[in-house]
Parts: structure tokens; sequence; C-alpha cells
């Protein structure tokens, strides 16, 4: 029986130590194939490149793991690995393991999530990992043994088709993760604001920054989970329809003005 | 009684016809307010500008509009708009008219309806409009009449807060138009090729191209209404957790390798 095939991608970029990481934890499970933004893709949700080409190349940046560098998104990483295998449709894909948690609506600015949402678009199990710590050094020692436990999960039971999981790893402790947590996306927001500045000609520029925070109490969500140190599995679909809303607006008036 | 505000983005550029078309058809709704990608930003998704700086700059271009360009996504679009009014929050969002279809699972990728989905999650009610051509000189007059009839029935109606419209208006004569239907997002995918090339110096480079047709045949979905000459309103919100799975995998064991 042949190994599983793996794709694997992330959103901080090739070098970032999150990836290298969820490649020693996963490569006891299967034949890897990774294909990785060449920079940091952070924030870039489901963007795919259409305004411009892209470049892929060969990197031996992984050793012997079948390893390339992307221009493009999270997403056209995806898309650009399917292409390269050709006939080979890998059996799992993975994307991470991030650095900075994609808890609750986070899953639609991250380009972490939406790699793992194409994977899903696909037809193919696929995983997002995620860990609580913005630090390029941060310690994934304690994250591997519940990608491990996560990724054999899910090898071993039938991820319903058209959906993925959004997993975030709490940073803390080894012995202080209570467990693995299955629930739902949390509603939370972020409570954006600019910095603006000015530059040495006199000229305003602003970055995007605000604290993530305006959530509310819902105790079966994710964020609540994550923040009480359990790892946080939330199963993901593409289906955005409201269908509480469905019927309501079947009501409404659209004839007249 | 002061009129609505009305904040208005699109992902094509501020210099579309598009959304000039929109601007046109919803002056007389309220106020309006306008910030716009300075360039295309198609197939951005629900990116947002974390890596570098935004400008954002006053325009003339809507006459007596007020309206700035933004060099961010529309997502960015829409958190500059926020941050640039203050304390007056708008009471619509709306972004568009796209040139081109939204439909299905579109929705990811589509800068136009990340920018209403941005808007759903700030709690306001938002639409994003797409017409079925990518012809940038398409004739948008007959999409005039159902826009103004959508945002009335908005302004009249409660849309359930978190909650945006994706509106699709086929690109045909008006009176082929059979009318509006309210419907589910539809499940059709990209089948997604790379063009590749090589550069004149030797080297690869790829486009990202495809077809978008590989659907199941839903009769109650956008994208078959759509291609029977219906305007497809469907009511759109953020939570992507499959609920369906979560029981199932509240079964699995995770703790075993």
């Amino acid at each position: 029986m042949s190994r599983p095939l793996i794709l694997i991608t992330n959103d901080d970029g090739f070098d970032a130590k999150g990836i290298s990481s969820l490649v020693n934890a996963v490569e006891e499970f299967g034949d890897l194939f990774i294909v990785a933004p060449d920079r940091p893709q952070s924030g870039m949700g489901h963007a795919i490149t259409v305004n411009e080409p892209i470049r892929s190349y060969k990197t031996s940046y992984f050793n012997k793991v079948n390893a390339y560098c992307c221009t493009g998104t999270p997403v056209d990483c995806i898309k650009m690995g399917m292409f390269l295998l050709k006939d080979k449709k890998p059996d799992l894909i993975l994307s991470g393991i991030n650095h900075g948690s994609n808890v609750s609506t986070n899953v639609l600015y991250s380009g972490t999530m939406s790699a793992a949402v194409e994977g899903a678009l696909e037809g193919i199990p696929s995983i997002g990992f995620s860990l609580t710590s913005y630090d390029a050094n941060a310690d994934f020692t304690p994250s591997i043994k519940y990608v491990k436990l996560i990724v054999k999960a899910v090898m071993d039971n039938n991820l319903k088709t058209g959906t993925c999981l959004n997993v975030n790893i709490p940073y803390v402790k080894e012995e202080n993760i209570k467990g693995i947590k299955v629930c739902k996306q949390g509603r939370a927001f972020w409570d954006d604001t600019f910095d603006q500045r000015s530059d040495p000609f006199g000229k305003d520029y602003f970055w995007l920054t605000g604290s993530f925070g305006s959530k509310d109490n819902d105790k079966e969500a994710d964020i609540h989970y994550l923040e009480n140190n359990y790892v946080t599995v939330v199963p993901t679909q593409f289906d955005m329809t409201c269908y509480q809303s469905l019927n309501e607006l079947t009501k409404w008036n659209f004839n007249e003005i």
C-alpha cells in the first residue's frame, strides 16, 4: 500500500518555524509535498492572484522533502500544489502551524485557514493549525503531540467532504493543555483602528491595527475553550448562506420603489 | 430626519464603470461616502493589509460625493471608511457593481463580496452587487432598476444582524430578466489550471486560469437561477462551522496514535 500523499502550505512563508514544526510532526504519516509562500502572507484570507503571474521554484530548504516556494498567496499555493502534482491527488492537505491564533471570525482573514478551506473546496480532507503565539521563535514542542493526534484522527475517520478543521493550540506548557475540544466558531470581532503617521515628505500613511476582543460569551465556542487552554477543533465548511434568513427574505416585497 | 449614510466600495477600483453605476443608482437614498481601491483588487477575498502601510487620499472623481481612494484591499476600504467616518456609523454598506459574477463559492474569492461580509461583521446591513459581464464597458442600465429595488427592500426591512446579501444580476436585456429570486449559495467549483510560460530569460512563470463549472444541479441554488436570467439574492453570513459534523467529530478518538 502506498503512503498517503500530504500537501502542506502555510501563510507565514516557507522559512517560518511553524511550517518546519508541522513537517517534522507529520513526516511519519506519509509522503510530503510542500508548496509554501516565499514571504509572509498573513491576513491574505482567500485571496488568489489574478492580475499578475506567479512564480514557483523548487527549494532544498526542507532537505529530502519535495518542496516549492511560490510567490502567490496561501490559496494560490494549494492550487499550485494540485497543478504540480498533476494526476496525483493529495490524500490530505495541511496548513500552518500559524504563528498566531485563528480562532473565531479570524477564519475569514487567515491565509492559513483559507488554504485549508481551499482544500475542502477541492474535496480533500484538510486541516489548518495555529498556535496562539506571534513569536517567530515560539516553542512548537507542545503542539507536536496534538498535531499528530488530530492528523491521525482525520486519517482514521471520515471527515465530511467539503469540510476542513480549524485547529487552534494554546501557547502554554504541555501539562497545562486540558485536551482537545470539538466546538463551533465563536463570534468575536476586531475593534479596528488605524495608526495614522506622517512620512518624511509630510504625507499621511496608515497602519491597520486594533484588538481582537469584541466578543460574545458563548461557552460552546472556540474562543472560550482556547482561552481555557483547550486545543480547539472547529469543523469548517464554505456554504455561507444564512439559511435562517431565507424564509424571511422571500416575504420581502422587492417590487416597489 | 437625517438621510441615511451609505458607505460604498468595490473591488475593480474607483474608476471602474460598475461603482459609478452603483453611485448613480443609489444617490437618491442617502448621503454617500466612498472609499474604493486605487487599482483593481479582484480575487482579493477577505484579505487585509497587515505587512505594509496603507495610503488613503481624497478624490474628486465622484464630483460632489465624498470619496477616497485607498491603496488597500476592498476589506481594508471598509475598515478605512469606518475609520474616516469616526463616530458616524454607516446605515448601509454597498459594494460593487462588480464586473463579473460572484455566484456560488465565488463568494470566498470575491473582494466585492468580502467587503459586504466585512460590513456584516461590523453589524451593518450590507449588499454586494455583481453583473455577469467582465466587460469594462458593460451596460449597467438594466442593473440599475434591481439595485434600487434591493437597496429599498433592505432599507424597509430588517436584515438579520451579521448578514449581508450577495446579489448577482444576469447580463441580458432588461425585458429578459425574469425577476428577483431569494436563494441559497450553490456548490460550484473552479477547475483550476495554470498557463505555464517562459519569460525572455528562460524562467517559468504561471497565470492562474481555469473555468468555473464543476457544479451540482441544485435547482434551488443561485447559479441555477442566475443561468435562468433571475437576479439572485443570497443572504450570506460568516459562521463557517459545519454544524452537521460537530456531533460526529465528538465521537472521534483523538487520544491514540
